[in-house]
């Protein structure tokens, strides 16, 4: 009998407890799910959330992987108790939401919906935008999540540059290779994970690389961007617009200057959500592949700190 | 020498003879390119628009074909003096366009975009939108362009339902059809040519098919929708929100309760512009094909009146 402990707190039990039910099942699993802790030695997998109370991993000596609910792990990958395998989630209803944002904001700013759904002077203005081939979109991030967007923006014919911290193929990297993906795009993505190396990756001198008018959307992670620096290029005009998702403090408190800022679009972190029943199987997936002795899906590497 | 005559008048040809002397030339063709009209008769091919001062075709005795820049040609299809074939244009750019105005606005209603785009009381509401696989729409109109949007549609897991006037594989069609597509549609995108059948297909009876809060797209012909009866949809809530490309008289006059509407958004006929350079081609590809005897791309089918 395997032991399952859900460890992400009692508000994610009561949407992922059925869920997670239904798909051990599914897999052919025998397994026992509890969301309260059994014998710590005892427990083959935790489930986890960087909510949940369970900080102190050392008492899980049996334990085999620890399973998180979130595909950001910044939260917990410093944790020093934590010595088990540690397993993102990437969960395919997760892509599928980020992509649809992604496209939809990408689309939105290069047709300039905002001058039409707000146009108080009723302005007949009928210049076309530009096609997607001629609109030049730098997605920073190629992984699982960045790929699957500049995908989905390809097949609409937008030119798509990719940039990886790491050397991937058909991907700029490093520090020449951002410059030269900032130097074109005329729309930003950020879909990098948080890491020590990422954090205000944009700041000053790099929104400072992109031409004028540049957009950005952040549906990655809040601290990529330097908040001050952004605010100052959006004052002069020389980033036209931000469309954020993610911030340093969610939600985004009431007197932050982009909830009242002209150029900010604000959307209250719901590019990803993780889907209970797509993200149990991914789970239970996990937990088959560690009972088969077969190497698992996501596995965090923490010396890339993802 | 292959006499080519530009009746689409004199703003166009400012735009069209330079791309289309371009496209001649590229396609081997020994054509002269006028803008003024020499002997009728000598005429081998007419390039034309709605707007052109030609409206007697008569005298074009030894004319092969009339093209036009136009996609939509019902303002020229009832001519009677037309009696050469005539050709409408779909141009692949257009075609880009189009597909571009619909995912975005598919996805702007989707992720319900505009209480972010416009949220004067900062309200953080996290509720995240459905998948675009649980989010049903209906094309109406399953030709070129309609077939390109559904296709794009489908790519990002949208469970597109097609109708069309007449039957199509894979399509439904006929009034029971109709009845079928509107019946479980979030979104409805009409891209019908407009025809005597199709003119105010959209009425209240139809409309009253929908699911309560249906989002209508019209980046097709306006007279297509019955503009009361969506009005009057509107304003009880039956339907949620209408964007609106295309309008029986444009531009859409000021007084037009459109533009005031908090249901509605105008966007000022831009979905689908004829790009001069692929237009072009398309035109010097027709004229090759009649020279060498083959059928005409585009041929508009008189009995069906596009």
């Amino acid at each position: 009998m395997t032991q399952v402990y859900f460890a992400a707190g009692r508000a994610l039990w009561a949407e992922y407890g059925g869920p997670l039910q239904t798909a051990l099942a599914e897999a052919g699993l025998d397994a026992t799910l509890t969301d309260t802790c059994p014998d710590p030695a005892a427990v083959d997998y935790i489930i986890y959330a960087p909510s949940s109370p369970l900080q102190d991993f050392t008492p899980f000596t049996g334990t085999k992987a620890v399973l998180s609910l979130w595909a950001g792990v910044e939260r917990i990958v410093g944790n020093i108790t934590l010595t088990q395998p540690l397993c993102r989630m990437v969960d395919p209803a997760l892509t599928m939401g980020m992509v649809e944002w992604v496209v939809g904001h990408t689309l939105r700013h290069h047709l300039g919906m905002d001058r039409h759904i707000i146009n108080p002077g009723h302005r007949w203005d009928n210049t076309c935008p530009p096609l997607a081939r001629d609109r030049p979109v730098a997605m920073l991030g190629m992984g699982a999540l960045g790929s699957a967007c500049a995908d989905a923006l390809r097949a609409l014919n937008f030119p798509v540059t990719g940039w990886s911290r790491s050397p991937r193929p058909g991907c700029l990297h490093g520090t020449d290779g951002l410059t030269t993906a900032l130097h074109t795009a005329q729309i930003v993505v950020t879909l990098l994970p948080k890491t020590p190396e990422t954090e205000n990756l944009l700041n000053a001198a790099r929104l400072a690389l992109l031409p004028r008018g540049a957009v950005i959307l952040n549906p990655g992670r809040g601290a990529i961007i330097d908040d001050d620096a952004l605010l100052g290029a959006l004052n002069t005009g020389h980033i036209g617009h931000a469309t954020l998702d993610v911030f340093r403090t969610e939600p985004l408190p009431q007197d932050h200057p982009y909830w009242s800022h002209p150029r900010v679009t604000v959307t209250p972190h719901i590019a990803a959500d993780t889907r209970p029943a797509s993200a149990a199987r991914v789970i239970a997936e996990n937990i088959r592949r560690g009972q088969a002795g077969e190497p698992f899906l996501h596995r965090v590497d923490r010396t890339r700190g993802y």
